[in-house]
């Protein structure tokens, strides 16, 4: 299916990230829940909440269990999430007497948030990954550069005189604050979410803050000091930095595409797309496409603000509303970065000086 | 994969339109292409501009037709988008000296444009024809409610008393109004485009026109007086049409939701959904999918705003933002319709008047 | 003070727009209020609600009447808006035993939402002159540029010959079909709001409907067959015909500031601004601003869908929210009228045909 | 005039804040600007770039210097801003030959830049006063109800028991987080701007990084390694943490409005607003008021995102956009923590406890 832009086979060279996009399959989000579970087994294990030979049993049952799907979405519809038809699904898999022990004391709101951290864990660690090589692209630009006179240009008229090394250190400057920037957003973020029913971990008693932190070993998750069921904003602050990232990025492609006009000439981007209409043009296609995604990115980012306003002790409501925006937003910085990447690289100064 | 919420699988129960999603997949827009295409060389047979053994020759190598999607999804990473692949590998499998003939004239906005409205036609009939069956639950839930009466609110406290019909009657009337403005929207979105590279057909000359008339009572389109190419108002007030049908369905989702609280009870729903911690509860799951689709749709049309501000003769920002918007809107849209119908199935009226 | 940008003295020039800013100052406001209360009594008196000889006291009390504007604000802390304060104020000028039929049957919403039309209708009406003058002046430049050549862009890229005329015909098209939108825009949102406490007139029984067409006739507004009072899609849909408008203006000032770009000098701009640091330059400065009035409007529009969301008979919440949104895109709409035609107005082609 | 509501002369009770209202009037911002233009030729001398004698003649003629604001306001429509025009003002009041001294290798941005943070970093104190205030006033109540039941509702209904100090406590958590964040924001948009034409200070030659430190001192505003001109991620970042304040402290009034509902009567508010149909009525206002502000905020500070597509040295279009944004997300946070702290000073636990 195609609705959504990222997820489109026609646009995956163009849109797709397929490192990020392992992270939000099926299997890759079933895989997590499960590990939630098996943890939460053994967390309990730990602290004597369940019998240790229950814990064995469901580890035993879970390792390799294979979710009925079918199954899982037909219940969303009536539940709004699939957790508790995944737990029924597991409970019929695991032999008395330890079946009423899987998921003990524990929320659908556990088991998906913590799922959700768990895999974009590895989608930040692409990021930084990915965002110190385009410095590191922008750097070698400035190096290259040198001196190199370029017409500054403010208001979209010819200003004073500077070097591409001054525009260049502009984009420069902001992608190095938000790498520098990313293990605070990353630590407000990735944290296990463990609070039970209502937050306030109800079956566990005196016990609830010992199997948070043994989970969050078992899960190598930190563990905050107060669950973030209604707590959205570390969510909201990481959509934030993502909107970051595409905007730098955007400010990249405005100017490539501002500086690649023809009677411009200031950069040549070689690896430009093509017309069906008109096959001499070489189209600044990967400059286009950040501004686009920074233009949805920031878009996207005022409806993660408004699930701020998460009432109660927990809001259905806003909580769609993430799983609408938050995947794209990531898939979108995810995205933005590789061809930011990829433009970068097929960015030359011309060989004449313009001016 | 499931990035885009709507293509999610776990989440198909809840999120999912599969009669909508059958006009976004890869299928669908590659058939609405080769229609376009299709239509095209009739309709330039037809004005003399291609010979007619060219277009029977173009007509006979794309029925059944199976394009290359790799090459295609690749190719859009350089070219921004599928069309001048999939014109490459037409002519590829058009005859010798026919294949010349294949798209001559026309542009990728022209290709793609076109297809969209194409599969966007089907989507709003389809959306009329729940609108009205919504409307109609609501009427005869008016029926049923007779004088029963109501404790009106306002600011959230009670305030003076009224008629369950008061509240369902204002529930009803957006819903009306919506649905007899479809017409109006449908026809200033649900237009042939056909403008050539840069919108004025130059390479037909005097003949654009008459193609253009041609082309849409082949495809049943209407034409334009003037192509589309850079005027996304159409497409932005049907985007605004759709926040419309959500929004009306978000405040009827989120009165529900406030009507159902236990110590209210002003309305019961029987479908609700059961939580993982809690099997007793019975949430009203579908009303708060309405409000989380309405305030989703409600971000997503400003993003259509910003597509208006389209530079020179085409935008690739502004359009490719659109891709990333549109087809979720129409997807919210479509969701949020089929959760209606199946809430207001569900609503019943107590037993007891609360009062 | 000056956080409102268009309310700010130094960028009166800029952002200010004097015709619509009389309809949104504090007399303004009061005496549509006043207009309200005057024409209710009116109505009611006709209708045989109250005495003629109250209506006759009210309106002797009310011409002239000026309210405390200093408690009123402070009023507004307390109950969220002014009207039960005014109308304390009005009933203690007003003598007895009249004083009681002072607002009688109505509510703060009627007062404020009515109040609300009556000065957006003048407007709209304001919007339409200079949209037309608009118009005009984009049409006589298609005139002027007759043939002139210039270079189609696609992508930012040069791509076909096109003419000066089709760029501006691109212009032209939109503006002209939001024209002809606008008495189905103002059709549905410049309507009498006229419901009671709760939207059921319920002080008034069975002769609700006729005060409410007596009253629309002394206002000279259309007195919808239901009252609008939770239904807020004509003011959405208002606020979207506005952001429509500077987003076709946006359009037109992107192009100019590209065109006008000193290698692409394909318009001359004979009033730009100055620099303070570069008194030579000359910068297309409405160009910019008409960019920017766009971006800003289809940002607050999304707010304006957010606003659907209107639960029960009144959302207190919802509505705040309108009042922190309408005004501005409002003001923001007719700045941007202003700036284009000065904007047009010093637009010139060049002596030279760019090529 | 009114058309901001944080200006509006009838609603000041409601949405004003004269604290922060005192740093966004004209003659603060005047202020600030000559305060820069003072502290430039201090550090100007301090450095050898003008001679001491030009300094004092300056220092001397703008002690006590009124601008004339309506030929600033005027200026503002050619010049897209007021700088060019102030700056002709002050050499005209500064005497040959130290004229041409004034204002020296500066330009507009860095005047209205760091005019605009030195009129920020007094409302961010004003906020971290009321944030602390407010979280005593949360930490407070969470003392005073103890162990207190209440009911935990998850998607709307009731779920299983908690604390009134649970729920308090999901409300105190982000706000002290947001409070322990406000270093960090501060630091990345508090900062000097000092670029020059085109960011490179150009006409200070090698001298340009002492006159900045020496601007910085004389200001005590931190001085960035690198301008900021084009890089508005420090307010855009400033921004949403406004909106976190708003969001968290719309989750409180979102919690209090439905605390409140009559058959509910978790709270009691005792200082709630009235209305003109039902003076017997007790609305939430405050509560809601802080909804209207949170979502208005979240719609917002999408545009602040969209402000970093800043195109090449200066984005006419993007920081015009700013003006429009930042004053009023600043506004609204004022005022959000205003009437949030009014509105926990009335909440009271009921005297039953419900159940």
């Amino acid at each position: 299916m195609a609705i959504g832009a990222f997820d489109h086979p026609l646009l995956a060279g163009l849109l797709g990230d397929p490192e990020v996009a392992t992270w939000f399959t099926v299997d890759a989000e079933l895989a997590a829940m499960l590990d939630f579970e098996r943890a939460l087994a053994r967390a309990e294990a730990k602290c004597g909440i369940i019998p240790d030979v229950a814990a064995r049993s469901i580890l035993a049952t879970l390792d390799g269990f294979v979710p009925d799907v079918t199954a899982l979405s037909a219940a969303s519809a009536r539940d709004g999430l699939i957790v508790p038809a995944l737990v029924r699904q597991m409970r019929a898999a695991v032999p008395d007497p330890h079946k009423q022990h899987v998921h003990f004391a524990s929320t659908s709101q556990d088991v998906i948030d913590t799922a959700l951290v768990l895999r974009l864990a590895p989608c930040l660690d692409i990021f930084a990954v990915r965002l110190g090589a385009v410095c590191r692209q922008v750097e070698a630009l400035v190096e290259a550069a040198g001196d190199r006179p370029l017409i500054g240009r403010t208001r979209m008229q010819r200003a004073v005189p500077v070097r591409y090394a001054d525009r260049l250190t502009n984009w420069l400057i902001p992608l190095q604050e938000l790498g520098a920037d990313l293990a605070r957003v990353r630590g407000a973020s990735i944290r296990l979410q463990c609070g039970g029913a209502a937050g306030t971990l109800d079956k566990l008693g005196n016990d609830g803050p010992a199997v948070a932190r043994a989970l969050g070993a078992e899960l190598d998750l930190p563990v905050p000091e107060h669950h973030w069921q209604t707590n959205r904003h570390g969510l909201a602050g990481l959509a934030h930095w993502c909107a970051g990232v595409t905007g730098a990025l955007g400010k990249i492609g405005q100017d490539i595409a501002l500086m690649t006009q023809n009677e411009l000439a200031e950069l040549q981007v070689t690896s430009g797309g093509g017309s069906s209409a008109m096959p001499h043009k070489v189209n600044p296609v990967a400059a286009e496409v950040l501004v686009a995604l920074a233009r949805f990115t920031a878009t996207q980012s005022a409806g993660m603000q408004h699930v701020l306003v998460h009432e109660q002790e927990r809001s259905g409501a806003a909580w769609t509303q993430e799983w609408l925006l938050l995947p794209q937003v990531i898939a979108a910085t995810g995205t933005a970065l590789i061809r930011a990447r990829g433009l970068l690289d097929s960015v030359e100064l011309p060989t004449d000086t313009p001016g």
